[in-house]
């Protein structure tokens, strides 16, 4: 499947382009350099000097301008080129591409298709990464396979007993499978996947959250929403406890094909409980960081698994693999419009209301 | 040229699969799990989860099933999925290939074709590995090249003296491609190529076999039963005594086709003297891995060369490839048979018989 | 576009086949190897044996002869099979190509299009690698980009400034490329590119050839001798002396197509003052190893970037491209003159006439 071209694609997080520094980073396939201006603007630039293909990043920032590291021609804000040594007359072709770039609930956001149809107002709504009532624990994974197969994984609420044995699944003759899940399409290019799972023994992760070690409540709720960002919120609370005290976390997967083979995986662990306690976000950070390892190394074999031996996943579908059906089915219906009308843009909604939570547990 | 495919070729040693273990191998392009079962039956299955092509082999086996390391659906012996989590109807596609699987002296043998024509009796007979009257010293080459390079390579008697200078070649003014070698066609896939030595200085490995430093006779067959299976049988007895006494081996070439450019290559050196001496066992071992290592280099680079300038080889053939070209030709037929006939099966014939050893020498 | 073929190429230092060394070296996508006889004539042999592929250079030299590796074939100084073990008849087809090798100026040249077209005379004059009046500092870079990449970098007389910015480059409020270039065509396959820097702050290289901190006058001729030669020429004197002084030094590029992708790049920086010390020799190959390093990083870029987003070089031209683009048209007009007629030779004419150097400087 192709990618959707107008939509908003996360590009980093707002802080990496402090002091003066330039990024480069490749999205579906187009390498690109990001920096913030002295007044404050940011820009994205297609990362190849117009003349020998040269990286801009590989040169150097003068001022507000990149200097190309072979002969020294300079492009700004625009990527207009602005100095082309040994010449005062400089080719109206010398110029690079320029992406539209903004940044919005600590995020940069690019847009790699119609730059007219890039309006800041479809960036999604992802607040809980940068809102008072919430605390974030962030980090980055490259991910050696498609997006796809990433947010099959996110989607499918399945897999925690085996990869995740270790971290967030349950070792328990009851498997998580074995809850049952409902999977409810919010509207176009958005779905939940809800499971609730009552009185259960903590996992490891749980118990460190709520500093609890007895029985608890825990419930998940997977949101895809198209092209490729994906969240988990979940909460969990002692069983006899409120659910309205849940311990709950947003955990935002933010997705962004780098190549047909390779993902940027930025992810943000929002919480509800002990904001200011700064050692519990770096214990997150740690737990997250080697539960995003355990899928990597699926995902990474599943992608050569595919190159080497052909053909799409799941060959065999199973239950759950309903929501991640779906999803794709979802975002191949926006992708087909898109097709057939290239100046179609795809408003997305907002992906969970965090003032109905679905909890229907005791 | 196409692989035989209704043909039992050696997946490993017997003993591979002791202590429960779980062994991973690729067969004629095919990723392959055996194991041994309680009830001492062994099986083979397509190294794949029919659902996101996971290796089974990298799950856990649980009892005399293998469970998928990403959603845990489990397979029993025949490859039929025994558990789906999650859902209490198992899709009747999700099932894996099973292919049969035998042990016979002493190694497991696979067979790639269809299996309802898979008959045990058609497993070569290479009793020397396994036999009261023999003992054999093992060891095991990946090879880097087709192997069909490596089966020309044992069927040519005719490198020994350029590859093999430093352990069972000899560097005299009368290189061994000089001595006659007689080839003879032993019926349906099965070729013998046959050269006698008299009267030689002992290259270094014959001198430690016997425990002699003076002149030796020395005899060589090399037999080839198709696909790939090769046996150099050798004798060597000092001049003066008589030819029965002579220190004899079995050298048993196992090959089988992992990919069109790689080669499993198993070996067992059986001998018919100084049958406890278990120093000797490890002292042929540690001179053969030296010798075939010496092989593997060479095949190597042919295989390399080959990619890269393309063609056939030989390009010019010479005397020394005689064998090799005629265990070509033998194989190309049966090739051919069976593709005329998917039900066509070959029986391999006794590639040696004992009792009347090829030596004319005095 | 493909190579000139009747042509000599550069193919390693005179004294790189002394005490009976074998060289094997790749051209124009063909493994050669070269050796110096006992008669000391010297020759080029196709680098692989006709048997079984096996590069020659991975056997031994016995005498005059190379001996495979595999089967211990013999092949002569003509490439002819002088030997073949096990048989004596040798079959005609048992040889390997031979390609015309001369030694001129202290190099190996080697002729890889027709060989009775390859007349001696036709060598490039070069003659300043081996002469009393200049003393050379020599080298060679494996270059990861095709020749002609790098000979645009070597006739571009503008990236000095941001490329060998630490080595000759000068990090100036007025550039190198500001100073104009004269473009000439000096007759079929040759063109120079001049340029005069007066009145300047010595680069560090330059500030330690002449000993001397002070301003400079300085010129650059960068000749380009197709299909594969440039000399940079370039003189350096204090402001005030006289031109006739000055410190000048002929920079031979003696560039050979290794594959389509990569080049052997053979140097000599030959000087005409302060001859007989060796220090500076020695001091002048650092630097120049230093800056022709800093050339290979721009050019494996360029080449890798050219694979990965395809079309030629420049995609935009630029001032400086004007000698690297009349040099390609050059070389492009002889090789479609030698596709039209396969018996078409190019006669190389003298690079530069040193008796009147172009310094119009005051």
């Amino acid at each position: 499947m192709s990618w959707l071209k107008n939509a908003w694609y996360v590009a980093g997080f707002q802080n990496e382009l402090d002091d003066a520094k330039v990024v480069a980073r490749t999205f579906l396939g187009v390498p690109v350099v990001m920096m913030r201006h002295s007044d404050g603007r940011i820009t994205a630039l297609e990362d190849m000097c117009p003349h020998r293909l040269m990286p801009l990043s590989a040169g150097k920032r003068v001022g507000d301008e990149l200097e190309c590291a072979y002969h020294g021609m300079r492009f700004g804000v625009t990527g207009i080129c602005t100095l082309a040594p040994g010449q005062t007359h400089i080719p109206t072709q010398a110029c690079v591409r320029n992406y539209p770039l903004v940044q919005r609930h600590g995020l940069l956001w690019i847009w790699m298709g119609k730059p007219e149809l890039a309006a800041p107002e479809l960036v999604p709504d992802i607040r809980w990464n940068d809102h008072p009532a919430w605390t974030p624990s962030r980090g980055y994974h490259h991910v050696e396979a498609s997006f796809q197969l990433s947010v099959d994984n996110l989607m499918d609420l399945g897999h925690e007993s085996w990869v995740h044995l270790r971290t967030i699944g349950q070792d328990d003759e009851e498997v998580i499978p074995n809850y049952p899940v409902k999977v409810t399409v919010k509207g176009e290019g958005l779905l939940h996947a809800h499971r609730e799972m009552p009185n259960i023994d903590a996992p490891p992760f749980f118990a460190m959250l709520l500093e609890h070690q007895g029985k608890i409540n825990r419930w998940q709720t997977a949101v895809g929403l198209a092209p490729s960002i994906c969240m988990t919120d979940f909460g969990v609370y002692p069983v006899g406890s409120s659910p309205d005290g849940a311990y709950r976390s947003h955990v935002l997967h933010l997705l962004t094909p780098e190549t047909e083979k390779t993902t940027h995986y930025f992810w943000s662990v929002a919480r509800n409980k002990r904001l200011g306690d700064e050692a519990l976000t770096q214990a997150v950070c740690k737990a997250i960081e080697q539960t995003f390892d355990e899928d990597a190394v699926v995902l990474k074999i599943q992608q050569s698994q595919m190159e080497k031996f052909g053909g799409p996943v799941p060959r065999v579908a199973l239950k759950v693999d309903e929501a991640p059906i779906r999803a794709r089915r979802m975002l191949e219906a926006l992708v087909k419009k898109e097709s057939e009308d290239p100046n179609f843009v795809y408003r997305p909604q907002l992906m969970i209301d965090d003032t109905t939570p679905e909890l229907a547990m005791v």
